[in-house]
């Protein structure tokens, strides 16, 4: 993503449907500094009110699976339905550490890969390959990745002599497609997963940005052990304190080939935590204690946190739906070249467009509309040019949208008019 | 390290000469929220009072090079004399993120190995195997690592094709020897490094804990760009903020064989920031702050804000150095069979004993004794039991390394007289 990043800084005022980063508008310094005495009050009461204990806990090297992991688990059960053992949760630097984390245990040698849909976050494509574990991409659809796609994909893996160790996908408001999956095909995934001995790797940063119609979390419907659910605080917590999780209870077989058992037992997250514990030792208490203080103010419910925030992007998703309508469906400017998807929550949006959209045509949308948007490529890991990008309207101002969507449906139409031009030239020679 | 946690969990009583963790008497929540405050008004300062960057600088996603570069840059120029540009240092999440991401940037394929010295930190041999560079030890001696072994560890490693990249060392007060080496010492291993191409990662957690007498880092003393220095705050800032860094300012040459020039260069930090992206994304800018505040209130010396705390470790140090003195050296219990090194600062003491000391050994001292050490062994990657300990004494009061002392000499004694009398059984059957 270095050359978005170089785009958006040369163009600052350009206005950016491209970065995905979560809403300003309620950010709060003080509140940090609340979070922070109400979660050491919470320790206070716990340790019964010993305060080297306490001191000891927030400000000294720390546990590696983290400290705020049964407040986790109580927010886990409260907002998503999942019944999460404490002990099964590691709190990681962000979800991209726990990804990380994840990958890296599942690569044992040259034959392991991971699957993963496509068009997909492009985080999970850096942290595989930081693991060294290739990904096979897995076609995505209108509804999601299919099941049927699913099986396909991994039995093709295992003709050609590789072993799948597991699949990535978001299945609420997925980044780049918004996209959701069905309850119906969530439960079909996972008889798949079972059936082809997988591990799904569910992530979930943008799930409770809905519109109130709740589909369960794969982790809440999978009773046989398949899901390792990769949890996010950036956007339902705080992004400055970068923390996240992981919930791997998946027993491990140990290199003597015994499945692990009893009082000796191990699972996934023992082994995350044995990672962890190379990689960055363990997760700032201070971060954690940051997000703890929130979760406890808010009877550990994140959708009762975000109240204010689901409204936000629930009004910036209509907005920018609404507008697309009045620029490219009704109107002087109705064309049927141009369409995009209708996601119920999240962060984006998918617009097809006639005309190849890449780096280069991202670069004169930026210089001479002032408007930035995602080139669809960058989520593959192909790298091929795609006639699609992502909208993405978290941290924007209505103003913003408006005046934003008319730069974009300017950059569209001059696009267009070029093409045909060009077309027209092409005919005349 | 897992057993070792492990038998410091199951014997709590036990007085602990094992835990390498800074001192806690002087731990303080409060000023955490005056460090976050001191930082909040710098920012600013720096912004010119623009409210919204300075909260979207604290609780937004952030910069992955990190936000206190140039506070850290102005440190290392006060404390240590080396001058570094801000843009060549990342802030890591600890300096274990900071020696992983070192390690991965350096690894390319099956060739590249780590040289290290061996004893040496835990957490380089876990970070090199995350990294899947294999370690290659190098002997360490009583004046620490000496130019001729280097030279002749790059040198045979050659021979058998492959390709060492750099020796990892702690310069200052080493984990887990406690020796520092003279400044001589250092030039000539720079000289080595020239010659032999080789990158020194100087590991620098306790440097400024010593008595006065202040030895140049190596960072300091190089002019051929040989040295990634690795910093971290764990001990002298705050170990819950887990913040560290890396100086790479050195130039990468590109994969199409270029060396990086010009306004398009890249720097091995350029490289630790791509693979940091996909790695934990960015160190968390609360915990940045964190540390930042102390840096701002100490005049950006670590040195002047450490002054309790140095003379704590002083005290310590030499508590331990005259406990062992009167217990081993003189008196009714004099042995020349027990000897220890005397560090002048740091952390550790090396301790030669006239039996194996390992895991057993640590076991039979913690349930029998209520006194827990490290085995040597735990920091060579062979493995092999040694005659030798580590005693920690960083986070220990008075009262408790007079006891822990009595309690270790009652053990060292009961091993040396089981140990005679096994040898007096043997030779009678």
């Amino acid at each position: 993503m270095t050359f978005l990043n170089e785009i958006a800084q040369r163009y600052p005022e350009a206005i950016s449907f491209a970065a995905g980063r979560p809403y300003e508008g309620f950010l709060d310094l003080d509140a940090v500094h609340r979070y922070l005495d109400t979660y050491r009050r919470h320790l206070d009461a716990r340790t019964g009110g010993d305060q080297a204990l306490v001191r000891r806990t927030l400000l000294q090297y720390g546990r590696t699976k983290g400290i705020i992991h049964e407040l986790i688990a109580e927010y886990l059960l409260v907002d998503e339905g999942i019944v999460a053992d404490p002990e099964h949760i590691v709190v990681t630097v962000g979800c991209q550490e726990a990804l990380y984390l994840v990958l890296r245990a599942l690569r044992r040698d040259a034959k392991d890969v991971l699957l993963a849909v496509a068009p997909t976050y492009v985080g999970a494509h850096g942290a595989a390959r930081l693991a060294d574990l290739p990904v096979l991409p897995v076609p995505d659809s209108p509804d999601g990745l299919s099941p049927a796609d699913l099986a396909a994909a991994a039995t093709a893996a295992r003709s050609a002599g590789l072993r799948p160790r597991a699949c990535y996908l978001i299945p609420d408001f997925a980044n780049p497609t918004g996209v959701s999956l069905s309850a119906a095909r969530r439960r079909e995934l996972l008889r798949v997963a079972e059936e082809q001995d997988l591990l799904l790797l569910e992530d979930n940063p943008y799930g409770i940005f809905g519109d109130g119609r709740h589909v369960p979390t794969m982790k809440s419907l999978d009773d046989s052990d398949r899901v390792v659910y990769l949890g996010s605080f950036a956007k339902t917590g705080l992004a400055g304190a970068r923390v996240g999780f992981a919930v791997a209870g998946q027993r491990v077989v140990r290199r003597d080939g015994s499945a692990s058992s009893g009082t000796g037992h191990s699972t996934l997250s023992d082994e995350l935590a044995k990672l962890k514990s190379m990689l960055t030792v363990n997760t700032s208490p201070l971060a954690q204690a940051v997000i703890g203080g929130k979760l406890l103010e808010h009877g550990c419910s994140l959708r009762a946190a975000n109240v204010q925030e689901t409204a936000v992007y629930q009004r910036n998703l209509h907005l920018v739906l609404d507008g697309l309508d009045r620029r490219f469906k009704t109107g002087a400017g109705a064309t049927a070249a141009v369409s995009w998807n209708r996601p119920q929550g999240g962060f984006f949006i998918l617009v097809d467009l006639p005309f190849t959209a890449g780096d280069a045509e991202l670069e004169s949308s930026a210089r001479q509309f002032g408007v930035l948007w995602t080139p669809l490529h960058h989520f593959y890991a192909d790298g091929l040019p795609r006639q699609r990008v992502r909208l993405s309207f978290s941290h924007l101002e209505p103003a913003e949208i408006d005046e934003g969507l008319d730069r974009f449906a300017a950059f569209v139409r001059a696009q267009d008019t070029t093409r045909n031009a060009l077309r027209g030239r092409t005919h005349a020679t």
